[in-house]
């Protein structure tokens, strides 16, 4: 039995990560169990979020204008850098966080051929002297790449007498020091603090 | 940050089966980075998989037309009766199986009000005159009411002459003796053929 509307429909959810046949199935025989109203919301959804979902010109995040929300209304003297669009909607989650960001599009990555000028590092460079930035937060994943980033952003901008910061490296909150890794521990030792 | 249209579209994904906001997100931001035909044609087979499968008249499963395929090309003298549509699809995984469905849209519940009267009982006799059905295989659920329903439907229907068959229960193919609920083993003892 090949019903072929309910097929390609199928195949459109297996193409989701982490999404095979069988979940894909079930994702669409929910859909069409759903009034025909909430399917067209859903269909205008997906073509709503590709249109008017752009990249804000001055930090490249998520944005729906040109500039996005966070760069007109906060804190434009502290910039928290990061790898990718969505990692700004994980920090955003931090709610006590008031500056704005700015998204590399990447990590240092020699072996890949990622250097310094496929990321955004001079518009980075530019909002700098524009804006009289007192800050930077590198946020970049706490791996290999990330750390090279970070170490090559703080050698970069320290010069222009610009403050440059690191999120901090320990134990996740609620985890339990069994389960941490070596080196996490060893970084969390090193970076110990007086209570 | 709240983009309208980002969250819009996670809300949607997050409504289908087991997808919580943070897988949501990841299915949305993965769709936007889809080409733009890509999205419309997202968004036109979900349409179109609600406008074009309906349920078959005679069988009550996925169809487009107002028959299903199965029911106007296959042995209509071996009927399996399943419980929703969704098993037929897992049923036709089994490539050799030559023969027509009828969906009864439930299992018998007393408990949750769900006689012989809210199931598709009625048409499955009256395909038994029509279709000259010789075999009825009752695949319902091997559960508490899987099996009830199998029962009944065994009392009603032999004394019209048709043979009733059950699938048979016993151990998974594939699966270790060690790991096998009591039940099912003692089944599968009890059903043990000859070899």
């Amino acid at each position: 039995m090949s019903i072929e509307p309910l097929q390609r429909l199928i195949n459109f959810f297996a193409q989701l990560p982490g999404v095979g046949q069988k979940t894909a199935q079930r994702y669409a025989l929910k859909v069409i169990s759903y009034p025909p109203e909430q399917v067209e919301q859903f269909a205008n959804a997906l073509i709503e979020a590709k249109q008017k979902v752009k990249f804000c010109k001055k930090c490249f995040t998520f944005s729906e204008g040109e500039i996005c929300g966070i760069c007109t209304r906060r804190d434009k003297t502290v910039v928290c850098v990061v790898k990718q669009a969505k990692d700004v909607l994980s920090m955003e989650r931090v709610r006590d966080y008031k500056g704005t960001y700015h998204v590399l599009g990447g990590v240092l990555s020699p072996l890949d051929g990622i250097g310094p000028d496929q990321l955004n590092i001079a518009q980075l460079i530019r909002r700098i002297g524009e804006d009289v930035v007192k800050e930077i937060i590198v946020a970049t994943n706490p791996d290999v790449e990330g750390e090279a980033t970070a170490m090559y952003l703080a050698k970069l901008i320290k010069p222009l007498g610009v403050k440059v910061t690191r999120i901090a490296q320990g134990v996740s909150i609620g985890s339990d020091l069994e389960y941490a890794d070596q080196v996490t521990l060893s970084k969390a030792l090193e970076s110990r603090r007086e209570l």
